[in-house]
Formats: C-alpha cells, sequence, structure tokens
C-alpha cells in the first residue's frame, strides 16, 4: 500500500494531530484531526508498548496468540467467508448464519490491521487480509456495492429494508477494517473496496431526495473516521446527515420494541435518555461525539454529555456493562440493573468503551477514563476465558444454582463461537489496538489515563511505567524528557481512590488532584522518577437506594476490580444463594502469583429453611453456620467448573428482612 | 345441533358423572369421565349461578356484556376473520397479524358458547357462532384440514413447520371450542368441523410412522376433551402419544430458545422442572393431568405433581403469575422472579388455574385450588380494565418511574388488542366458565373452593352463598338439602387464612381443618344456615430468602388478595422508588363501597439523595419524611392516569443496607 492513498497531503489536520502525539507515530482508532475542537490528543498507534507481564500487554499478548487466530479461523468454519463466495456464485445453498455475517469478517480484518501495525512480521495476519481483501474485491460490485446476503439471493434488492438490513452497519464495519488498514500501513486493497462503498453510500444517501438511516448505528463513525483520514468532508457530512435523520420515523414502526429500540424515537438532540438496544444507542453515541468534535457541534456533544448521565447514573452496572434486558438486547428502565438478567453484551461495552474514548478526547474529563477503565477490567475483560478462545456474548453479574445455560443466550460458561458472532472479533479488534488508550498528550503535556507496565513515546518524551496494575496501586513511571521546554505530566487519579499520594525522585510532592488528574508540571530533567501510589484497599460497595434488584446486598471491589464469589470456592454442600457476608471481615490475599484475591465470612443457615416460596414477615430467625469466602476477581469467574456465581452478596445484617 | 351427536348413548362414564352431580347439569370445562381416576368431579355448567353483586359474578357479568362483544368485535377488526376467507380466495393480500390467529376466533368461539350456555336467549352470540362456524365449514378441506395461515398461501405446506407452524396448537383450540358447544348444546356444525379436523389429525398423526408433536403444546388437553365429549379412545390415545413423544428432538433444534422452551428437551415423564416457554409448559401439563386421569396414569400423575412443586415452590409470582423472563416468554431459573420484569404472561395464569383445577380434581388437595384462588384475584384479576375491554397481556408486579411503556411488550397500561391477540379471548373463554370452578362433589358431598355469592345446585341439594368475598372473610351458606341421607359438606380453608372458624344455624361447631378443608357431615335439614369465618387482617408477606429480586421487601396482603402502591396515591412530587415502609402501621379500611383498601406509613428521604449509581457502604444516613400510604388490590392498579406502581415495598428496616 501506499501512504499517498490514505493521507492525502493537502489535508493539514492529520500533519496536525501527528506533530502534537510525537513525531514517529502513526494514528490509532478514533483520532480527531487537527482541525476538531478536542481537549485531548491520541498519542498514536506507535506511542505505547504493553509489557505482555502486565495484565493489559498479557491480554494483548493472548489476543495476539490465541483470539485473533481463532476468529481468523471461526470466519471458515462458520461459513462467513463461504457467504462472500456464494455472492460471487462459487459457493451454492442459501446464506449461512446471521445476515450481517459480513461484519464478522470486517471486525476480524481490522483487529488484524492493528496487530499488523504492532507486529508487521506476522505474515500469516498479512495473507489473512491480503487474501480476503481480494475475495471482497472479487464480490464488490461495479458500483461499490458490496453486502454477501443481498447478493447471494437475486430475490433481495438493496437499500430495501433498512430497519434490519444491516447493510450500513455492514459497510460502516468494513470501513473502519479499511481506516485500521490506512493506519497501520496494510490492506491498500481493502482501503479501496472500503471507499468505493463509501463514495456509494455517500453518492445513494448523501443527495438530497436519499433520506434513510440504518436499524444499527455504526456508519456513523465510520465514515468519520474515514473522513479523518481521507480528509473528504462528504464522509464527514453523510455520518452528521445519518444522526439528524433519526428520529423522524424513517424507519416506521417496530411491532416488537417500538421506535427507542433504534434510537428513531425521538431527534438525537432531543433525547434524554440512552434507551433501545444497546449496541445501537453506544454505537450511535461514539458517531455523535466523532461528528461534534470535528464540526465543532457543541449542541451534539451536549447531547452525548446528557446521555452519559442517563447511562452512568441510571442504566449502568458495576462492572460498566450495558443492557439490563435479554428481550431487544436493550437498557432497561432507569435503576432496572438485574444481575441474573443482566444482558451487558460483550459489544455494548466495548462500544461504551469507545464511546468513553471520544468523550475523554473531547472533553478532557476523567469521569469517562474512569468508565473506560471500569469497563475494561471488568465487563470486556470478563467476556475473554484464560485461555482466549471461548467468549461470553452477555455478561450477568450473577448465575443461579439450577441455571439452565442450554443455550447461546444465557449459557453457563463461554463458548467458543455465537451464532451471533459479533462479540469476539470485537474483542479482538479492541485488544489488538488496546496500546492506543493508554495515554494522550495536548500543547501542555502528556496524559496518562490507563495503567501498565510498559512506554510512553510523545513529542514530550519517553515515559517507562512500571507497575503490578490492576493488582497493586503502585506506578512508579521514568520520565526521559525530549526537551528543555516545561510540561505538565497528568496523572489520572480512579474515582475509586480516595487519597492518591506522588513523589518525584523520592521526595512526596503535594499537589492537589484537579479534576481528576495529578498535574506534575516542571522542567522534567534526564532522568526522573516518578512514584504514584493509588491504595486500594478491598472495599464494600452499595447500590443507588433505586436499584431494587441489589437491596440488602454489597459487592466487593478492591482497585479498579469486581469481585466475585463462585461455587468453586464454597465449602461442599452450601447453596451460594444462601451465603450472607459478614460485612465487618475483609482482606486482601496475594495468590502467590501476584494476583490477589479477597477473603471474606460469611454464614450459612444450618439447617434447610422452608420450601414456601412466601411467608410472614418477619420471616423466623435461622441458626447459622460461619464459613469463609473467597472472592475472585469478576473477569476471571467461570474459568473453572461451571457453577453459581453472584458480584452482590446479601448481608448478614440485612438478613432479618428476609 | 342435536344431543346425540356429543353424548353417544354407549358411553357410560358422562352419564355417571352427570349423576354425580345432579340431574340437570350439563358438564363444564374439563370434566373426566365417570371412569377417571379422580378424586373429585366437577358440579357442571349450570349447577352455579354467581351472583353479580359479588366480585366474581361482577367479573363474569362484565365478560358478557364488554369483553366477549370486544373480542367478536375485534376477530373482525384485526383481520382474523379475513384470514379464513383469504384461505377460501374471497379476500386477497397476505395473512394478517400473527399465523396462529385462528386460535383467536376459537377461544372466542369457546367463550361463546359458554357464555349461551348461561344466556341462552343471546341471539347475538348465537349469530355469531353460526355464521363463524358456517365460514370455517366452507374453509375446511375436504379431508379435514384447517388452518387459514397455510391454506392462504400455495407456498405453505401443512404440518410442514412443526417446530412453529402452531397449526395443532390452532387445532386444540377449536377442538376446546366444539367441546364447549357440545356441554352448552350450540353450534352443532362447529363440532363437526372440529371433529373432522381431529379425525385427521389422528389418522397423520396416530400412525406409527406419524412420529411428532407440535411445538406449541395444547391439543393434548383439547383431545382428551374430545374423549371425554365422543367416548372415542382414539383421541386419548393421540393425547398420550403427543405427550410421551415429547424429548425425543422431534422439534429439533431451536437456536435463540434452546429446546427446553417447548419442552423438548427431556422426556415429560422425567422432567424435575417447569422450564421454557410458560404457557406451553402449563398448558402440557393440564393435558398430562388430563391423560393421567383418563387412563389412570400414576406416574403421570406423579409428574404434574413433582412440576407443580417446581413451578409453586420457586417460580411463581406472589400475584400467581408464572413466567419471569420477557424473552422466550419463560420460566427462569428457580427464584428468579424479578418484579419488574416479571412477564407473567395472562395466559399463562389461566393456564396455570386450569392446571391447578386438573390437579384438584385428580388428588381433592386444597394447595391447588389455593393456587387456582390465588391466580384468579391477581395475575388474572388484574389483566381486565374495569370497563372490560382493555388488557394486559404481560403482568409486572412493579412499574418503573420513568418506564418506557411505548411498545406492546410491557406496556404502561391495558390496551384494547395486541398483535399477538392470545390473552383476551382467553379472559373470555375463562370468565364466560367461571362459575363450573366454584364447586364440586363427590360420593360423600359436595366441597366448595371459591367462596362467592351464588347459588350451587348438586344431587345432594341446594346451597345459597351470601358473602362479600373477596373484600370480607365471612361466607353464609344457606343449605336446602335434596335427600336424607348423610353427607359432607367440604368448606375449603384458604392457606392464608389462620383461624378459621365455622357455625350451624348460630352455633358454633369445633371440626378441625382436614387437608385444608373444614368438613361438615350430617344429615342435613331443610334449611340450615352456615357462618364460615375466614378472619383477614392485612398483612405482610416475605418472599423466601433466595428471591433475590425483592430482598429487603414486603408485600401487602388481605385475604386472597395482593395490593400495590400506585403513584398516584402518593403525595405530590414523591418518587415511588424512595418510599420505604413503616412495617408497625397497617390498617384496612373500607372505601365506602365495599372494597377494601389499605392503609400503611411510608417514610420518603427530604431531600434529594445522591446521583451516583454506586457508592460506599453503608451509604450515609438520610433524614426521612413520613407519609401516608395508600395500598390498592393489584387487580386495580393502572385504571387511573399511567404511572409508577409496585407490589414490594421496601421496608424502612432494610433501609440502612442501602
Amino acid at each position: 500500500m501506499t501512504t499517498e492513498l490514505h493521507a492525502l497531503p493537502d489535508h493539514p489536520t492529520d500533519a496536525l494531530a501527528i506533530a502534537t502525539a510525537g513525531p514517529a507515530t502513526r494514528q490509532g482508532p478514533a483520532s480527531p484531526t487537527g482541525g476538531a475542537v478536542a481537549a485531548l490528543r491520541p498519542v498514536g498507534l506507535d506511542a505505547v508498548r504493553l509489557d505482555p507481564q502486565g495484565l493489559l500487554g498479557h491480554w494483548q499478548e493472548r489476543n495476539a496468540t490465541a483470539t485473533l487466530p481463532h476468529c481468523v479461523r471461526q470466519l471458515d468454519e462458520s461459513g462467513a467467508i463461504d457467504n462472500v463466495r456464494r455472492a460471487l456464485g462459487e459457493v451454492s445453498g442459501p446464506h449461512v448464519g446471521m445476515w450481517f455475517s459480513d461484519s464478522d469478517i470486517y471486525k476480524t480484518l481490522e483487529a488484524a490491521a492493528w496487530q499488523l501495525g504492532r507486529d508487521p512480521a506476522n505474515v500469516a495476519l498479512r495473507a489473512f487480509i491480503d487474501t480476503t481483501s481480494a475475495l471482497l474485491a472479487r464480490a464488490q460490485e461495479a458500483d461499490g456495492y458490496l453486502n454477501s446476503y443481498v447478493q447471494s439471493d437475486a430475490g433481495r434488492t438493496r437499500w430495501d429494508e433498512m430497519k434490519t438490513s444491516h447493510e450500513l452497519y455492514c459497510a460502516g464495519h468494513l470501513i473502519q477494517a479499511a481506516v485500521a488498514c490506512a493506519r497501520a500501513g496494510v490492506g491498500a486493497e481493502l482501503f479501496a473496496v472500503a471507499q468505493r462503498l463509501a463514495d456509494l453510500a455517500v453518492q445513494r444517501f448523501g443527495a438530497e431526495d436519499g433520506e434513510a438511516v440504518c436499524g444499527h448505528p455504526e456508519i456513523e463513525t465510520a465514515l468519520v473516521e474515514l473522513h479523518r483520514t481521507t480528509g473528504r468532508q462528504d464522509y464527514l457530512d453523510l455520518a452528521r446527515r445519518f444522526i439528524d435523520l433519526r428520529g423522524k420515523g424513517l424507519l416506521g414502526e417496530d411491532d416488537r420494541f417500538g421506535r427507542a429500540y433504534f434510537q428513531d424515537h425521538v431527534a438525537v438532540r432531543d433525547a434524554t435518555e440512552v434507551t433501545g438496544h444497546a449496541v445501537r444507542q453506544l454505537y450511535l453515541l461514539a458517531g455523535v461525539v466523532d461528528v461534534a468534535v470535528e464540526t465543532g457541534d457543541g449542541q451534539l456533544l451536549d447531547t452525548a454529555e446528557r446521555l452519559w448521565e442517563s447511562a452512568f447514573q441510571t442504566k449502568t452496572y458495576l462492572t460498566g456493562g450495558h443492557g439490563s434486558r435479554h428481550w431487544g438486547e436493550a437498557f432497561g428502565d432507569p435503576y432496572e440493573l438485574p444481575p441474573d438478567r443482566a444482558y451487558a453484551e460483550t459489544c455494548a461495552a466495548i462500544a461504551s468503551f469507545q464511546w468513553n474514548w471520544r468523550l475523554l478526547l473531547a472533553t478532557g474529563a476523567c469521569r469517562y477514563a474512569d468508565e473506560m477503565e471500569r469497563a475494561l477490567y471488568n465487563a470486556i475483560g470478563v467476556a475473554t476465558s484464560t485461555d482466549g478462545t471461548h467468549f461470553f456474548y452477555s455478561n450477568p453479574l450473577q448465575l443461579r444454582t439450577g441455571h439452565d445455560g442450554s443455550h447461546e443466550d444465557a449459557p453457563s460458561q463461554r463458548l467458543s463461537w455465537y451464532t451471533c458472532a459479533c462479540c469476539p472479533p470485537n474483542l479482538a479488534r479492541l485488544m489488538a489496538s488496546l496500546q492506543s488508550y493508554v495515554a494522550t498528550a495536548d500543547g501542555d503535556g502528556v496524559q496518562l489515563h490507563l495503567y501498565a507496565s510498559g512506554n510512553v513515546h510523545t513529542g514530550h518524551g519517553e515515559l517507562e511505567m512500571d507497575t503490578h496494575y490492576p493488582w497493586q496501586g503502585q506506578v512508579r513511571v521514568r520520565v526521559r524528557a525530549a526537551g528543555t521546554q516545561s510540561w505538565t505530566l497528568a496523572l489520572r487519579v480512579p474515582g475509586w481512590c480516595a487519597q492518591a499520594t506522588v513523589a518525584i525522585d523520592g521526595i512526596a510532592v503535594d499537589v492537589a488532584v484537579d479534576d481528576g488528574y495529578l498535574r506534575l508540571t516542571r522542567v522534567w530533567g534526564e532522568d526522573t522518577t516518578i512514584v504514584l501510589d493509588l491504595p486500594m484497599p478491598a472495599r464494600l460497595v452499595s447500590a443507588h437506594a433505586r436499584v431494587d434488584a441489589v437491596r440488602g446486598c454489597v459487592a466487593l471491589m478492591r482497585g479498579p476490580l469486581v469481585y466475585s464469589v463462585e461455587q468453586a470456592d464454597l465449602p461442599e454442600g452450601v447453596v451460594l444463594e444462601d451465603v450472607r457476608l459478614d460485612t465487618g471481615v475483609l482482606t486482601a490475599t496475594d495468590s502467590g502469583d501476584g494476583r490477589v484475591m479477597l477473603s471474606a465470612s460469611g454464614l450459612v443457615p444450618e439447617a434447610p429453611g422452608p420450601t414456601d416460596l412466601y411467608g410472614e414477615y418477619p420471616s423466623p430467625p435461622r441458626s447459622q453456620a460461619r464459613i469463609p469466602l473467597t472472592a475472585i476477581p469478576y473477569f476471571y469467574w467461570g474459568n473453572r467448573e461451571p457453577g453459581p456465581m453472584r458480584v452482590w452478596i446479601p448481608t448478614a445484617e440485612g438478613e432479618g428482612e428476609q
């Protein structure tokens, strides 16, 4: 591929962005142009290297060696690749799997591109991109149209079922894959395919009489990213148009879920509440912020921040997961957050991560980085098995004794693939680009948002992070400044941390937390060591009093990690639902390998209880026995034999009310 | 119609059943043959008259004057009747509404038949039955096949999609309508149509190589009822066959819900848990009991009783509703009973009522009558608006502030009809035959299960019930015995009643409750008055400690009625989710018109609380203000302006744990 294709020389904003981030870096996901109205700038794809000894680096490594190759294999095994061949008439029979199976291919291509950006020598991935791109190029029609489901059946008409067809959704993922290719410097053929389809979309939907939106948002953010990569204004215009056309009833009614399912019940700018299908809502909001920063549209940014409050003050799980309902894969009403029926789709957590990243760049506000961290270590982290090849689609906070895990909707364990396989390749593309989200830069200096062992190279200098985060709260940052100008190193103090301290070269620095960051401004010497201490005692967390589903319960957390109690750690014969927590006993325990478990004390009834489902209040007291309790990080659960689990534990204090 | 058609003279069991019940009565729903292995016998269709001044009589009257005519109109307006005309080629265009819309017609026909049994002079209903029967007879194919969805499109093949087609489900409802016609002495043409279809089913599915089951059980109970009406053994055999063919994978896999959705994951006789789609499971179990009693199959009856324990000890709402999940309209895991997302489909409550009736007849055990009462006054009663023409499909126990009620799945108010309109005509057929469920008889005497003002005529004599039940617990029964033999009047003492007393002609009788009944055995005089007193103080109810969703909450009940707190009764500005109940204050208040409301005392925070969704445990205490609380019967909620409601109220005592 040629760089000319992607970075048009007459488009000055990219150059600006790269200049801010440092000389040697390529752009990562969601990189605003230099002209964008954004508080912070990404440091780019090459600026950060995660150490595989750390948890985030390990996850990224596991993705490269296990998850991504698994996804590539599954594209063949699931029939997704054959679906494209079917569009070419090279394979017979009806389309296999979901009608939007092309998006599985595109997300895997995007992951491969980001991974090649980190590891250009990966011959297998390069071959995968080249072969698949060639196939897609052949399948693409002369005018740029590409969708294997529509093309494989003469009875189907393009753009005919915008409510359900996912044609633009798939196109969006193709574009995102292409943008990743451009930024990683691979896959020129794929970029050309994507741009042809994007140009067709502009032609078809950018025209005044072409009013339509896709039932599944995604293309909005993709088009802005393509604008950022190419400088083409028409892509940005179309993204904005798709946002502003929602709420006009263009998708018609939906008998089953209502118009809110598609976020078509109200104009985006007038919305006051996150509603409907969670992934749709969150992808849409990522696009909203992208358009807002690129066009300087303050009203759109206000909308995103208003909806963020709806989401994070009334509709977010403790794990950062979103979606309280399996029915419609949807947000629920405010404070409707059942742990057992949490849908908390993996893709929704990834979409939330992406949305928060965009809001962080737009505003610089710590709360968005806090939510990135919460989602990453919990709702996203839990989705992948320790071996990297099994995945949760829904991520409940409780699995009951006697749970029927016989189908894909709510399995008792991670599955190797799904009929609707949106989540695994989504995980792969996030993990392959994870380093890009660790730090940002602006004119004043560098901001560290996520802590992980590794290096950060910026125009201001090089930072070497050394930490056992999230197991330990100490982060050692060695700064090697590049110049003699004063600049600010901003260190995020997570919302969960009450008392952060910092020392420079062994001397405590008395600096107040400023909007979530400790900001250290100075002319940095050649070699300075900063030690940030984020004390992370094990702690008990309670939910807002309106969250009915976990009344009388507490959750165990330490640092950013949510913990869970799993059946495998209970004494023989104890039923998890019978366990009550003694809130007076809670300690952190090093498991010997650096990981930290929590130890607590529980109470269980000494004799079987009544079988009646309902009885007089108050229930007669029952004699209790004490048992030791071990809590493991939520993201680890389900890696042993299948069994019950719960994050929210009823307190022994509340037992009298049962 | 001719009685010869229905009551074959050479089939002795009907005659036996009628003899037990009394000379003048026709059979009501689910009437075992005289040869059936059943503890109790229905008293029949004509034996009971409900006084419209009482609540049950009022409901039956409202059904006759409002609900049933509304259903008849909606069959036209929804296109269900036109779908049949379409099968005849008399209407063009595609099938309208659900593919099983025929069942809406059949349930309405059944309701009309039962209603004509009570009110033979109803010309409009008679015309409805005659016209509709003639239409169906014309639409029926020569070999007996009848299904408007399949017949209206040449591309559809009969019996081809047993998993989803609902062909036998629809046939079952046709058969039930026909049985009702036979028992009410109307609609001979409809009976002939149904029997032709039943004969086709026997021919197609009774053959050894005809192994298949319907994805939606219903035909099983219908075939047994047809056997009871005709004496034909092959109908009973086919019902039994359909039950025993489940669990063999004949329906294949279901990608979305798993095989448990259809109750095809395990042989019925081996099942240990109610699972999957609740209406499917409960209709199936009604058929299981029907087959068990008619064939003397103790293993099948054991199965039904085992699954009853699964249902009523782990998966039943306080209202008697079933189905914890909107997704799959399904039972959840044990103790998974969220009040806000209770699906508790109206049809499931009706199916449960029918199942419990059959178990009551089979065993005579009080617990089944208790559950009939619980469902009737709560989960079923709530489904219909006070005006009789608006209905709930799902019946949640909580509606949140800010609830999105914009679609049919979870509307904020009852709707006049539904895309899937199974519930309203199901209510109509139950209410039209409601009197049949009040009492039973056996060789020893008469059993009263449901208390309502009205008369009960049996072979043993006439009973006149006078009561304000469920508002007041006193039931006055005047007995006019028909003979000089001693017999037993058994009066059910509901499970909720701790201290029933009874007096005969003003003299207290000291008799112990025997398996849920007070049994009074004597030679009854010409005119004896029994006064049963069932004290019904307002009471607080708690749920089993494993029901996480209502931890720290209590429900308010009085007698069989569940109460609810509705926004309309709260002081201005109070958010229902903020209300905590002072469990020390609870009184019953006559509303002046005989209905009883409950008065309690609540606490609400004096100032707005934190907006954070999660915080430290324990939460800081908040200053509280006291407010008066009014609770109305749950079945009345939603008849004022739409607004939040809840059955389970958090206690003030539990507030410290929030």
